[in-house]
């Protein structure tokens, strides 16, 4: 029997990604769709691309008629809109994957610090952070799964075996990630135009993107300490794809094929996440369209570092890909059903 | 049971697009892969996007030992080297689905004129242009299907409800054409450098491109009819994608809605075929890494012409789902099996 | 002595395209900047490629207070608004090089058919289309002159020398557009994100697009007789560039070369337009950022038809450029005062 | 009086800049250009947009024919075949400006470690590395002027003024950069296809890249010690374009008003270096096509780090443009003469 999924608000990427993975997807049934800017439009009006595959219009729906129709819903709503909905969705007996920042952070205050006041803090306890490969056995049982941000899934998974085996010193961390354009929404912004981004290359958000929390959070919980960072986030001219340099010093010696060896044990009954060999790196065009992190890494001896390339598609493992993993372990389901696309090089 | 199959020359796109395909194909079974340039090497060392789900290693295989694996082969070779082999697959008792244009052409002459000698033109008579909208019941019994071009199977979709049905006339036919990059293959051509194509545009092979006779050929088993075409194609500054605008002199008066039914009904069975309705147009981000061919269509009531706009993804629909859809047919299994995928918009 | 020039409007890309000519033109002086939207912001600010060059600041002025300072005025206003001030500025004595659309038909029905009411149609009559190559001796002495259009220029261009010497059939002629994303303007609109055009390619506006009747209207006075023409733009996913592809019917025997040759002479006195050899067509890398018009040609002996490729940069030949150059009439210096910039190819 | 010069090797995308650049420049005369590739082609057949505007053809010249007809010769030869006719121009009696890696690096031995064999490193003392803004005075007299390679130049002077002033610990020193494809050349290499780049992005050369030891050369004659650098190239979908995000460990309590004060008075009086208002950080796409350097920067308090964000066009500050800039230091000649375009952007 398929579980029965709805999702809320649906009119941005992550939003038409979600519905691209769950049309596809063999045992979800899509039962409702939301948007306030669309509602009562075809689906398929809107989003061409799901055209004879999808007969859903959107809806204007209140939590207690989508909780009627749905067990799990997926929000795909901008934060602070994300948090005026869910707790009336659990309380209609909903479990929730929230693609949101706003049950990420454990810490109230430091959510309030970096985005706004928290209208249900009380579920910060409650939510479980979704990223499966590292915390999987609390997602199964959850009520309100927590989806990981973009950037801090392609650092986790590029960090976590130094991290957990301390083999690097937290201090020193280093990361410069640079994502595709689908990361800032499908809002009719003028930094989004495509003239102002094709041909082009910026760093934003210096020392001051609101990923460095949730990123900070999940590298203290693999170190087991404080760990500080510097985040740099780029826009790169692409539609799709995270590619994170992480640097940081090592605490040994050791060789790149010594990491290598490190990363394919550490991830060796992973899925979606596969190591480079010594000499090789990952490009972005690889894994765009698929949930799939690949990793690559290089002992840097003449300085001490370590160099670690991480790549997701920031609208899969980023966001709806991550999600729908996430969905298929609350509902038992073998983590990679619907989510087996390669991608389509080139 | 699976139906075991062989690609043969996969190093270019369409060939890791072929494997893509099957890899993910529920009732294929990839037996071996043959590449000159590439033998002796993992698959998945030369297409990272394959990583961990083909363990195939490149193989450089004589027919007999082809076909002692496959029970069909897929040709991905050049033209010119695809009539090399063939006849020896044929021989030893494969099924083929061939890439080239070595056996689109019924016509020796033609394909000598556009191409070079022939050097098994007794197999043009028994070869099946695979273009399974239209002549469906001539490949499923096929030995030798003949995949058609990417402009021409574009056009071919795009016109055949006019021509079958004599609504425009034959000699007013203008197709202007625009191809990604792809189209141009893998080889290091200094044409193909990203900086020669990125922020670029042209048109090449005007009045004399070799998918010219191809399409003619088509449009006039359609028309019932000798067709002679002007057929302009365009290089595009994208991965992949083929758009085709189409005009034609309308014998009759007939609306933009008259026209949409039209197609509608023609089309009313192909689960490949989308038809948008008045007012709306095909963009080739909504088919890309999809088998779908979408059409619109406007009648210009002061000119008195037709104007059809057909997109697809050349790789896809335009080569390698194609042959996967031929494939099916010769296995007798659902035409969509294995292709359902959707575009990944954006 | 510099020629005192304003730009009015200039938040957009062609304003800005306007002020990176204006900054570098060795005889004019730029006085004003005007524009609502920035109205007391650093022009080096908004537009940082220009900073330490312009030390202006953009102003919202109104038509006297301009006029006391400049003796031309180069509006970028949108249609509609241009006629909303231009009235204005000529009466305080100004002389006017209009990149809208208001100016440019002189029948103002049929201004009002495509477009809305005209508050001005008395000065229809008075505006000189400003396509130099073509009405350069009007140009010179005019108080009002309307810039024509980018799809416009290319067409007008590409096919003057065959209407001129009634080489083709004005009523077969078919033109195919592409033009790169600039042309649809700074405004922060859906269809104009990055994600929605990069990796596509659409037709828009076919047989409905606002340039029509722009283009009908030079081609007949070309021609000596009224022309109506199919007339479809596409989008490109590039930022800069127009390739316009014309089909007509011929009505000589022609060759290649031929045409060529006819191109040559008619052009032959004319900086801004090269003609390519036979076998040779033009790409838009080679006019971006130029003020250049590129065209190539073919004889299509099988279909009798002749093709003409157009290549120019939208916003130079397309607008900004073309604006100097017509700034440059009025002045009495030479055209390619200020606008010998070639293209920075790749 | 022009100075004559000379192009060598300028069938590649730094060549056919140079020519650009020298074809409007104002008091150079460009009397040959050299290439064994398309020896005996018209220039402006190889390269269109040059057309109407370069009437020279490719010629095959030995060192003693180019000498007789050149005063500066510019060579943009690969490295080892720069040093193949770079002695015997100077003995010839040409003064040259190469910018190849050839001439660098001061000491043979390191230049033979990352490089080969060097053929004539008794020149290595007497060439001078030509970035003017830190080594002008050397520049003027100099008979072999060294180009700077790209990624250098941007870190040189993202950097210089925080090594100069002592303000950071060089040992901290982390260097992300990331070029525009034409950095990789025009030869058709599989690396350089449309389809391999385009929607793409990778980190190469990672702990192994040959700009590492003379970006390390420059840093120490700053530092005034030796200093390591982890250094990381990345290639980025763009034709033209570097951006280096450089992180290091603050000695002191700055703010980044300090810090853009500082970098404000450093490049004062520099034409060519622009630094952003606090805020603000830079975009490749505002020096597209000119011979700026932007920076921005940013003192993180949180980690005690500084971020600098350097950007410049690789083939004109980062190649074509700085050897012109070294062209006019020779001849006594303003610096900016020729250089004054600014970025076209869109």
């Amino acid at each position: 029997m398929n579980i029965k999924v709805a999702v809320v608000g649906a009119s941005g990427y992550t939003g038409v990604e979600l519905l691209r993975l769950l049309v596809g997807h063999p045992q979800a049934e899509l039962v409702c769709v939301t948007s306030r800017q669309f509602a009562g439009q075809p689906v398929a009006r809107v989003f061409p691309s799901l055209a004879g595959r999808c007969e859903l219009v959107f809806e204007n729906l209140a939590a207690a008629e989508i909780a009627a129709r749905a067990e799990v819903v997926l929000t795909a709503l901008p934060h602070q809109a994300a948090m005026a909905v869910i707790p009336d969705l659990l309380v209609a007996g909903c479990r929730v994957v929230d693609l949101s920042a706003d049950y990420r952070l454990r810490d109230a205050a430091v959510y309030e610090h970096w985005y706004q006041p928290h209208s249900s803090p009380q579920l910060l306890a409650e939510a479980v952070y979704g990223l499966p490969e590292l915390f999987r056995e609390q997602v199964r049982p959850a009520r309100l799964v927590a989806n990981p941000g973009c950037y801090p899934t392609s650092v986790a998974l590029g960090l976590a075996p130094l991290l957990r085996q301390g083999l690097i010193d937290p201090d020193s961390l280093i990361i410069d990630s640079k994502s595709g354009t689908s990361g800032a929404g499908r809002g009719a912004k003028l930094g989004s135009l495509f003239c102002e981004v094709n041909e082009g290359f910026k760093a934003y958000g210096v020392a001051g993107h609101r990923h460095t929390p949730e990123i900070e959070q999940t590298l203290s919980i693999l170190s087991g300490r404080e760990v500080t960072v510097s985040f740099t986030p780029h826009l790169l001219p692409v539609s799709r794809g995270i590619l994170s340099t992480c640097y940081a010093a090592s605490r040994q010696q050791l060789s790149t094929a010594d990491l290598v060896e490190i990363y394919r044990q550490f991830y060796a009954d992973e899925y979606f996440v596969r190591v480079h060999p010594v000499g090789s790196l990952p490009n972005i065009n690889q894994v765009a369209g698929s949930n799939y992190c690949d990793l690559g890494m290089v002992a840097d001896e003449r300085t001490g570092r370590i160099i670690v390339v991480a790549v997701i598609d920031n609208l899969v493992k980023g966001a709806a890909g991550q999600a729908v993993q996430n969905l298929n372990l609350l509902a038992g389901l073998p983590e990679q059903t619907g989510l087996e696309a390669l991608s389509a090089f080139p």
